[in-house]
């Protein structure tokens, strides 16, 4: 599936018929009519497929996909406690390498080509990702309380993952990054250090913030601060800060943020799941002019990594949550899952133009879920499932042809052996 | 695509692998092995598609799939004054047909076998669920106000379908109804003899109940009740009564509701996407032990007319409105939308048993969104979308077969016609 150049032939953009060429990773011509040149791979769209933006998922546990309806509806503490710490406690790094991929898939069927993830054996994740072709960001894990053997060997996986950084960075499409858990599960003396290196040697971090309430009060009560502020007095706050959730935010906490350029991942779908609590969209994005970012959280508390699923709860739970059908419109909602998503990780891409990174998907106008199609945009949001999604582009590689994913079902059937394992645990 | 039998071979239900066979439109065996009997259709399912009761959308205005993504994202007066009254008052019959079958199209690749419409022509729209074969309960839209030409037109329109109401029901899976818009809408007089039509000639009756905060405030300064109270005063609350939205019920209101054996339609995404208000899940359900049903309104305020969507946003917003992950599990949920369904029109089905009508879905276990499945009913609530959705069966009747609905190249060409006209309107 490699060549060169690309070129989507009669494809439609902004409603209308054209031509868009991809040269070495980049959309190079967008045209009524673009000529071919030699060795250029074409697919013939028949002004039936149009180009969209393609989605960038900035919180993601992407392994935890095996474990997929594992457990569910039950308070987050006895989730955590009888379901899942357990089970996780027994994940192999070859079940990571299963499940990532597993995830993988279907982030493709459902139009993902970035995902900014954190979870154990990152290794394999990254391992995964460059295989599947599939741009990501992948946290070294930082967690504190863990006893001494645990923690050297969390040391030692975070050593090797920096060892290797020029070979994981090196095709352009994965990132290394620091991925402090959260602020009641990472000392302050971690925090601090990820803050430096995050600094010192440019990294991305990311880390869940204010996803409860108990997280808040629990803060508050032992800093006198909010998560925000305890954050930023640790100088965690910064442009390359990704934060999780951020559901417990003051309008200071707001104002600091968006000060400090730091980008806010909102998960609407976990937090409904887990009756965690409600995203202030409205202050947030309208009256505080934050640019927000989305993500879909791990498969075990949506249960979907399907951003078309989480741009519609996004839209959605803003108008419920403002009681105001104005807020939440679908160009902002789809804006944050792609521009803003690409943008926080400093990828020039989530639109279809020359110049940019060629992330891209070929929807399928002749699905039902698209007919009428007064808005492609609006379609996109409200509407459109991934049976809409024929094709995926990202960089210029083809994750999907046609609905087709080379080794699709070598993944499948791999996974289903580890979740056998799993469910006898 | 008609036979008197069908044998689903090698199926996997409860997560076994197992023969189903249909007769007469009935499960008629279920066990490890059942020998085809002679001239019967076989579907091969390989151990890989599920079969799964299929679901029952108790409130739509299909033929406004016409209209999906038309005008979004603003409040109600101004999304109705100017965009959506306008072109409705210009839609023909030849629209309602082919808006109908569109939708019909959407149902089927989503998994609905029964849909409970209310809108304009309603002949066309039994017309297209015939041909489809589809259930259906289609109801004579009464409203009040209108000039003295519009309201012999449609009372013409509803004396013909009475007429041809023994035609219309023959097949057993189309039924009329009587569909009084909304307290707001509809005088007295007529809701008044609407419940008594629907007593003495054994109509059911769909009507728009305290779906606005604003109707609500109404309905007490003029009746000195609220909307239900209102409606249990005429004589219109009873067990053969279906209540879209009900959002704005006091306690008393929703013991009257379950004490009547009244059916509420539940529209999650359209009450979010309308900033109408919050559905009271856990009072209504768990508190006082109403059995509600789900529906997904119109394509124009939702924007698609998946019942595997509204299912996760009726599970999600249970959890967010109580805080509480426990609530609106997904068993529960998928109960109300497929036995609950089914039951509030006397259909004997919703479930995958010997002697009930045989309704189902085949999904696709290798699709990525079911994998893992350690809980079939999680993956059907939290993770699936229409992708999943391989084959479709409607009182034995194959819909849709390993993706393919005959005819459906020729309704979306129709539909995009109709479509083209409505833009320049």
């Amino acid at each position: 599936m490699e060549n060169t150049s690309l070129l989507l032939k009669n494809t439609v953009h902004n409603g209308k018929t054209c031509d868009v060429l991809i040269e070495n990773g980049m959309f190079s011509k967008i045209a009524d009519s673009v000529k071919a040149p030699a060795d250029c791979r074409v697919i013939n769209c028949n002004g039936n497929l149009a180009v969209s933006p393609a989605f960038y998922n900035t919180h993601t546990h992407a392994a935890m996909t095996l474990l997929r309806s594992y457990a569910d509806d039950m308070n987050l503490f006895k989730w955590l406690q009888e379901y899942i710490w357990p089970v996780e406690a027994k994940l192999t790094p070859h079940d990571i390498y299963v499940g990532s991929k597993l995830a993988m898939l279907e982030m493709i069927r459902t139009g993902t080509v970035f995902f900014n993830d954190m979870y154990w054996y990152p290794m394999e994740t990254i391992k995964a990702a460059k295989e599947m072709k599939l741009r990501a960001a992948v946290g070294m894990l930082f967690l504190s309380g863990a006893d001494a053997e645990a923690e050297a060997g969390n040391n030692a996986v975070n050593q090797e993952l920096e060892e290797k950084r020029s070979w994981i960075e090196e095709d352009g499409k994965i990132r290394l990054t620091l991925a402090p858990h959260a602020i009641y599960s990472v000392s302050r003396e971690k925090l601090h250090s990820a803050a430096c290196k995050s600094g010192s040697e440019n990294y991305h971090l990311h880390i869940h913030l204010a996803e409860t309430r108990s997280e808040l009060e629990n803060c508050q009560k032992e800093h006198g601060m909010t998560p925000a502020e305890y954050l930023d007095s640790i100088g965690v706050l910064g442009p390359k800060t990704i934060l999780a959730h951020s559901l417990f935010l003051t309008p200071s906490d707001i104002e600091l943020i968006r000060d400090r350029g730091a980008h806010i991942s909102h998960n609407p779908c976990s937090n409904m799941k887990l009756g965690s609590g409600s995203f202030h969209y409205q202050e947030i994005v309208e009256k505080y002019g934050c640019e927000i970012t989305i993500g879909t959280d791990g498969a075990c508390s949506n249960n979907n990594i399907s951003m078309l699923e989480e741009i519609k709860f996004a839209a959605l739970s803003a108008k419920r949550q403002a009681h105001d059908p104005e807020v939440g419109k679908d160009t902002d909602i789809f804006k944050a899952a792609t521009c803003n998503g690409a943008k926080a990780f400093g990828i020039d891409g989530g639109e279809i133009a020359v110049g940019k990174v060629a992330d891209c998907l070929l929807v399928d106008l002749n699905n039902p879920l698209m007919v009428a199609n007064y808005s492609f945009v609006s379609n996109m949001v409200y509407s459109a499932d991934s049976s809409c999604i024929d094709t995926v582009i990202c960089g210029g590689d083809i994750l999907m042809l046609h609905k087709f994913i080379e080794g699709e079902n070598e993944i499948l059937q791999e996974a289903r052996k580890c979740c056998r394992r799993i469910a006898n645990i």
